[in-house]
């Protein structure tokens, strides 16, 4: 009889099997080197765990020793322990029946947006400091990659005969292009890097979008508009982990995601701050049309992080994404302060208003230089020391320059510095041995 | 000491707050005119009901008598009580850290679609029987909104030095020609009506893209190519709570949606079913540039509604479905049987696999006519009469149409009836007098 606990507590009925099911996938260990999810993969009857990269076996014990450090991708899996050690405050029950219409009814209007989400968004810039948001609209999308093809849909001059030029500046997020081009609109086209534009073309004459990115994928700069026309910031990074606050954004178009805040990229939830109405209204259309709005699942489980997020003033989660980004820095300095063969991008302190202290920003990625002379294609030069990353040209720079991604699992992370820590010894004896 | 009740049950750690939550705000009952949910406002540190049209005050409960019945939009809220009936079996909990990542890792591959509910998928096809899914390629998407608008892309020439024309058959759903304008792509130009476009072109020698509504959005018609060349078959509603199901669909690009199979219009979850390999890779390409995939929250649920869809070979579902709908249509001929003024679509019987008996089609929509000469603006004639539709022209038709939403809540579907039934008894007196 000790098997059962005697527990006085509200009596839970519909939501107990599901609760229950939630707690069981959870109790799976999968060796602190994978996951197990409630639409995991089953296989005989049983949950599977999905094992990290270079683990492997039934319980992802197995780790393979000649693996290399995959750091490409941007996922923000660094976060995922804050999660853990918030479950209760985190967790979400769906009904069957939760908000099964396409809008949310309140009273005054129709809208596919959360009213209470907005709420939170607006409530975490302000306690941010990072945006400026009062007389602002705010406009969802799923992620931010619907909101930057929004934007360039409801900037462009629809009623020109020639199309808009839309530019950023090298190195640059690829998507901005990959986008424009897939498009195909009659509306605007991409014409390259920033600069190189205007070196050429007469840009007050000219209908222009231009792209800043700031923080910049992939190298953590803080930057500025160059031509001063209409611009869309892309705000992912500019959160307290990253960069230090040094004021508000305070521009026509801002878009940020979810992703790079809680770390939740997997729920695709960005949003935009927008100044001008038509330019609201435009955007609203392109959801509109492109797909009726964002899930109201979704939406429900934005509300939940975000409260979480807000909590204490942001100082939890902020806190605890910093220190990690900080302590994987600290180790990344560490290693590649032994080495001359590579270099990393420079890094300058600046007042973060949020932690009203004076910081070294810790980017999202390490843009790594190769510096020898011969060593062009920087990219391969890291593959044969089984490291994965992104080459230069991926950003419109050259391949002499690698992005590494510092925000995956800390198993991906703790192989990376392994496998850098191996590299970098190997400078002083013969680099043919690689 | 009676408040609380002692139970043996598995003892529930960090799900418990959110499984209770949720039971408390579904124990609202809004005057059964209303709903609660856990993202609905907080006034006063209460949540507020959000009540159906036509009713009011702070529980619901206030009809107002002058109200009129909204039959405009497609939301499909008849099948709410059927998710309330089985609360358990569709619940689910979200952990906070759940699936944070872009992909999903199943080993073999990186993607942005659940295997798990893939699987489901064409389960669910091949015991309705309504589509071929073997040897087929599944692309999910934001619900089939932006299928609809990949689908273009993909079967466009994108290397031709002329557009695509892309057609559609009076009457069509707007989607199609609102998305193909407002994107305005160099690759496709909408060219509206199809038995026009035959007319007046030499079809043999263009590129043309033809969208086939079957059943089609508004008149419930099942429909087939006109052309016979490039086309999208948009099944929407090829459920058999609308149409019989005379036999499977085996055509090159199908496109479903969660909307109109479970109801579930909010979660924004479609799927596009794919004979073509390159085709196959163009949606794909158009998802992951548009948005990097579909939220995994929303996919988490998806694979818990279709559980329960598929359970007892579906007849669970369907046949709840299909009374419902069965009902409204009894109640909607008999109304109509009355009336020389207003007409509604014929229906022919055809037998249907999968409930294996011969039946009338219960479309979503009523495509009303009003037959008399002068009035051919039949949607102020019915807003006259205290009914909200959708005119004719709105799908290209003539406003002598109007079209009648037949899939919303029980309230707005029992109000439709007692309008209805007012203006019909108001034939044989004075027309002026409404």
């Amino acid at each position: 009889e000790k098997k059962h606990e005697i527990v006085y507590r509200p009596s839970l009925t519909w939501s107990e099997k599901a609760a229950a099911d939630a707690e069981a996938v959870a109790a799976f260990s999968c060796s602190g080197h994978g996951r197990a999810y409630l639409d995991s993969l089953i296989s005989d009857g049983h949950t599977v765990c999905e094992c990290y990269t270079c683990y492997g076996g039934i319980d992802c014990s197995e780790f393979s020793p000649g693996c290399s450090a995959d750091a490409d991708s941007g996922d923000p899996i660094f976060l995922e322990p804050f999660w853990m050690q918030n479950a209760e405050d985190s967790a979400i029950v769906v009904s069957g029946w939760h908000r099964m219409s396409y809008s949310y009814a309140d009273y005054t209007s129709m809208s596919t947006m959360s009213s209470e989400v907005e709420k939170y968004i607006r409530k975490l810039h302000s306690i941010v400091g990072n945006a400026i948001t009062e007389d602002r609209y705010l406009v969802f999308g799923i992620g931010s990659s619907q909101l930057l093809s929004a934007a360039v849909y409801a900037l462009s001059s629809q009623n020109s005969s020639s199309p808009s030029n839309v530019v950023a500046t090298i190195p640059y997020y690829p998507m901005y292009e990959a986008q424009t081009l897939f498009f195909n609109s009659e509306d605007f086209e991409f014409e390259g890097d920033t600069t190189s534009w205007k070196l050429n073309n007469a840009t007050d004459k000219m209908d222009v979008i231009e792209f800043v990115t700031s923080p910049n994928n992939p190298d953590g700069e803080l930057k500025t508009s160059v031509l001063g026309g209409k611009t869309i910031y892309d705000h992912a990074y500019f959160w307290p982990h990253f960069t230090p606050i040094p004021a508000p954004s305070d521009h026509d178009f801002m878009i940020f995601t979810l992703s790079k805040l809680t770390g939740h990229a997997g729920a695709r939830f960005g949003w935009a701050v927008i100044k001008d109405k038509d330019v609201y209204e435009k955007v609203s259309r392109y959801i509109t049309v492109a797909d009726l709005g964002i899930s109201k699942d979704t939406q429900l489980r934005v509300l939940k992080l975000l409260k979480v997020a807000v909590e204490s003033d942001g100082k939890q989660l902020f806190k605890f994404a910093y220190d990690k980004m900080r302590e994987r820095w600290d180790r990344l300095t560490s290693v590649f302060s032994k080495s001359t063969r590579f270099s990393i991008q420079k890094r300058d302190p600046l007042h973060c208003n949020f932690f009203n202290e004076t910081r070294l920003p810790s980017p999202a990625y390490a843009w790594v230089k190769c510096e020898r002379e011969e060593e062009d294609d920087c990219r391969a030069v890291l593959k044969a020391g089984k490291i994965i990353g992104r080459s230069g040209s991926t950003y419109k720079a050259k391949d002499r320059y690698v992005r590494l991604s510092l925000i995956k699992s800390q198993d991906d992370f703790d192989l990376l510095m392994l496998r850098l820590t191996e590299l970098v010894s190997l400078e002083n004896g013969n680099i043919e041995s690689i």
